[in-house]
């Protein structure tokens, strides 16, 4: 591949890190890009700059946003009273997607995990506890991911809130809107049937 | 998704456009940069509008590089004799990869097509021809996509260079390597039978 100009292949090599896509893929998308280099490759490179030097971690829930205090920490409408804590953005993303949750977030950074050697203080769990002590916290909604490592974190946090009044609780499990038993795993059916309520 | 910034929401967009890329999976492609905003957006964002601006399409075939003349075309190396036409840029790319084909390439832009209103004039067809007409063309060898349109378009241009005295060949059809006959459709198991060699 001599004759392909460096910097094209810099920009595939680049591009192939994404994940979904692949030196294949990224190939593909550098060449539809470069067929269109004003309508898509210049404005793509500009947003990317913009973002990659707007983007901040909120010092307050770890969301990402354009300035230190996030766009949900800094809305007053949302209530302070209830903090749901979520593995990572994509699920803060999700949560907000769904229109359900009128509170506030906090993003841990990940799940504890024995094999990638990652303890409590590598995921915001000690800002977790200490924002529990000094704001006015009524509610911790552990809304993790429904694995084993998301399990387990759960446990851990708490575990070191119980020292404190605040209320825990997690989301519920049970079957999909819209999901047939047929193709559900017997652990969430058997979720679902212990979790059963009166009609 | 008002809580998403305006930035992050635009560069979500406009990276959905990419070929491969749903709305789903350029939210997580931006997610996993924004997590290496040093380390991977910033570098992309400046290959980006590198590339955007250096690469230009060569003025003789038609393939991407960054000055008026590809490098290939600039390559003294390359024998001037044989033009290997392809559809796109990336089956000339393709085409390298192979170290095959020692010639130049025409880049025909695309295929005709009744249905999407494309015709010669869209092509580079009539440069294909001025080209043949004018350099000390002898073999023009058609690597078009073995579809409907890729093989019209190969007839079509054998009948416009049929009126010069230049060799028209075109790629090999048959079993490809490792290809398992039972894997194959009919008409390649057909292609690859008329065509049969003695051993």
């Amino acid at each position: 591949m001599t004759e392909t100009p460096r910097d094209i292949e810099a920009l595939i090599e680049l591009m192939s890190r994404l994940p979904g896509l692949g030196p294949r893929s990224a190939r593909r998308a550098v060449l539809a890009m470069l067929k269109r280099r004003e309508g898509l490759m210049a404005p793509l490179a500009q947003a990317l700059a913009t973002v990659a030097l707007s983007a901040r971690d909120c010092r307050v829930c770890g969301n990402i946003g354009t300035s230190d205090l996030c766009a949900i920490c800094a809305d007053p409408a949302r209530a302070t009273g209830e903090v749901c804590v979520v593995e990572d953005v994509a699920d803060l993303w999700a949560m907000e997607r769904s229109r359900a949750f009128k509170g506030r977030y906090h993003v841990l950074g990940g799940t504890l995990s024995a094999l990638d050697s990652i303890g409590p203080d590598q995921l915001r769990i000690p800002d977790l506890v200490a924002r529990v002590a000094e704001d006015q916290v009524r509610e911790v909604i552990l809304a993790l991911n429904a694995t084993v490592d998301g399990q387990t974190t759960a446990h851990y946090i708490a575990d070191a809130l119980a020292p404190s009044e605040v209320r825990i609780t997690s989301l519920a499990q049970g079957v999909p809107i819209g999901g047939e038993l047929d193709y559900l795993d017997d652990g969430t059916i058997g979720a679902a049937l212990r979790a059963r309520r009166g009609v």
